[in-house]
């Protein structure tokens, strides 16, 4: 399965130290490693600063999932990339959004809504992650009905989307949030899995459990290979009932 | 709308006390008082010490929603009780499930699921109701994005329910626990709402808010006049195409 | 309640004489009547034709539910109308959507598919319309398992839309198509109907089950005074443990 | 992964010869070697007439999924084994049931409804599939938007299941019904399909399509090896903030 890991990776300056440090290759490159490591997966990764901002067709064709880390900058993602990574997604390629991509204008497309809107604040929080669906592909291979998170930013209701398809988790803050924080969607061909974890200034991804998440995620959202024109709409199905 | 409210009324000796200084006339009689002063609403109050526990096809017949509170005694419902209500709720009743009513077989039998299962623990803590489906009918006339209950019974997740159509609450317990505490299903013509708040030692059906949420859920599960024989199948319909 | 009927108002030339001797007062004018007959509802009409295109800020102030009938000439519409209507209903407008506004922009962009793509062919073909959400207040009303359409346009799956919250119809069309025609979502604070029957040049909105199905429809995703600014995000909640 | 197929396999006097010339292996042997020749399955096979009714716990033990097909003899499965069965499923067992086996009291179990209720008819009909969830691993590999079964029995709508967590298919019938014909839900740790194809007296389970969906329904509904004893509540949870 071929899956691309793209990060904004543009910290702002008062984070970039912390980044730098946890992730010396950047998120993607750390996404990159460990899905490199889980087997299975042909990974590629890039940045918003690569050519054609690292999403041209030319790097996206073939691709069956695409990890997406956004932040600040996603205003400056090219719209048109938007619209052409839309259209993949509804012609059948896997979506996995994470942390503050929840804001990124591609998001709030697939969805519908403002998915940039939700409580937020950074309070170096421990958090508690509860499975809701024990039964469905991104939560096997976790032990017990929760984990936690030792510090990450903390997110919390209420968060503009529509409800998920499966609700797969609730993170829950020490200081007092709730979130809806693993949510599966379909739209078209294509299936989307967003997941609140991985603010770039702890070490989130270096975490066995989100590590599990994230592959379990790439996992189900890819499917093969997809039908690249399908349906193949004729303005008329033959009749149903009669001679034939 | 004909409204009936059920409690199981038998509390343990160590909450005996309690309830009865907090609920004079019972958990029924309680809600029964803010459903009357609400207006819209006829309405009955019993109790499983009542003849035909409070539920038989007597009491029973015209009532258009059932709101139901039961704890530690359900295994004493008539099992030809629960069958009967489970059929008035296919047939389109209204069910309006509190608290521990979780392990009725009531729930138990419309759900699939062994829902007595959850996480739980008498810790006197706060809780916090978020709202997560904010345009849902039984959201309406809250203010804010969430409320409090100074003191609780705590639930907890994992609880082994169907994913709810909607899920219109989620509530934080102030230890660290997180349920989907108020779900919205509907099975046949009926609709059913469970709402998790209101253990009897705590005087949670006092509070504004546990009212308005109760009132809402009643009127969203009434429906007026459901059909009664609905529907009424012949072996065959009409051919679509053809002739006619 | 304050409803605002909108239909584009610009048939085809082939369709202009059937449509002007079915519906003189135009689309929004028969739906504007019925809906005015059956009460409760502050009714205006308006077409793309009107000043503001009929949907101008001074216009839709108040209303809290729109019905939208659109066509051909949907890329007409002010691409900033478009916005302001999606965020109307995030802040809990309802919205009903009526045959062909399936590809209007709004509702694309709401959807975040390409709701434009279904089957269809123009073949005066009786229609079936099953209801598989009995418990629906869509549904309320009506009589019977099906109720059948004599003549309309037929469309049919596949039908790119993300699986409705409630499927309370699936239409089924002589010739040997079926549709997920009656469909609910909600997005933010407001909800939305999507409906498949009525296309122009057929008197689909002088039936009285179609009429049935619009007015409960407009109940339905009407809410009385949905909260302007809900939910007013302070960056950071209260401690939920600790001395408080 | 480790499936059992079984089936009542008792066929009325009327339907008899006709199965016996279609499954001289019965239907639970024709299923049992798709099964096989499509690879990855350890399949058992048996029928309520063998030791245990076929379905005793030496026999389930380490069964990850199980394809069931019943019909008009479901009132004499011993109820314990119903309970049994229902147990497994909510402990991660998949289940794929077929066909009339929407009578079962299985299925009705897991579902809260009276499933057994829809309208049918033998009619020799075709059968039209379409599919409604293309991004779904049940719907993968199938050519065009749907398939035809050129005949079995026809099953329609009403049909009282509680809505699908995915709707997979539709299935229209020459004569005029349509049903909700392949169906998804999640019972505590168990994925549940039903599909409706396949009356014991035509040769619907010798045609590919209905084979590959088969093939894939199992493949979903297997998870490998789901925990045995989950989730192994404690009473209490640890706190979430606090000195810890």
């Amino acid at each position: 399965m071929q899956v691309h890991v793209w990060a904004e990776d543009r910290p702002l300056p008062e984070a970039e130290a912390a980044m730098r440090r946890l992730y010396p290759n950047g998120i993607q490159g750390q996404i990159a490693s460990f899905l490199r490591a889980e087997g299975g997966f042909e990974v590629t990764a890039a940045t918003m600063q690569d050519p054609g901002q690292g999403l041209s067709p030319a790097v996206m064709d073939g691709v069956e999932v695409l990890v997406f880390w956004s932040h600040k900058h996603w205003r400056e993602l090219d719209p048109q990339r938007v619209d052409e990574l839309q259209n993949r997604v509804l012609d059948g390629m896997g979506l996995v959004l994470l942390h503050s991509a929840h804001a990124s204008l591609l998001f709030a497309r697939l969805m519908g809504t403002r998915t940039q809107c939700l409580r937020w604040r950074e309070a170096d929080e421990r958090q508690r992650v509860w499975i809701t669906a024990p039964a469905h592909p991104i939560a096997q291979g976790l032990k017990g009905e929760y984990f936690e998170i030792p510090a990450d930013e903390t997110y919390g209701e209420y968060f503009e989307i529509p409800q998920p398809e499966t609700q797969v988790f609730l993170t829950q803050a020490a200081g007092g949030e709730v979130l809806r924080s693993g949510c599966c969607w379909t739209r078209g061909r294509g299936r989307i899995f967003y997941f609140s974890a991985g603010h770039e200034t702890y070490p989130v991804y270096h975490q066995p459990e989100v590590q599990r998440v994230i592959c379990n995620a790439v996992r189900w959202a890819g499917q093969g290979a997809p039908l690249p024109a399908w349906p193949g709409w004729a303005r008329q199905a033959p009749p149903l009932a009669g001679p034939g």
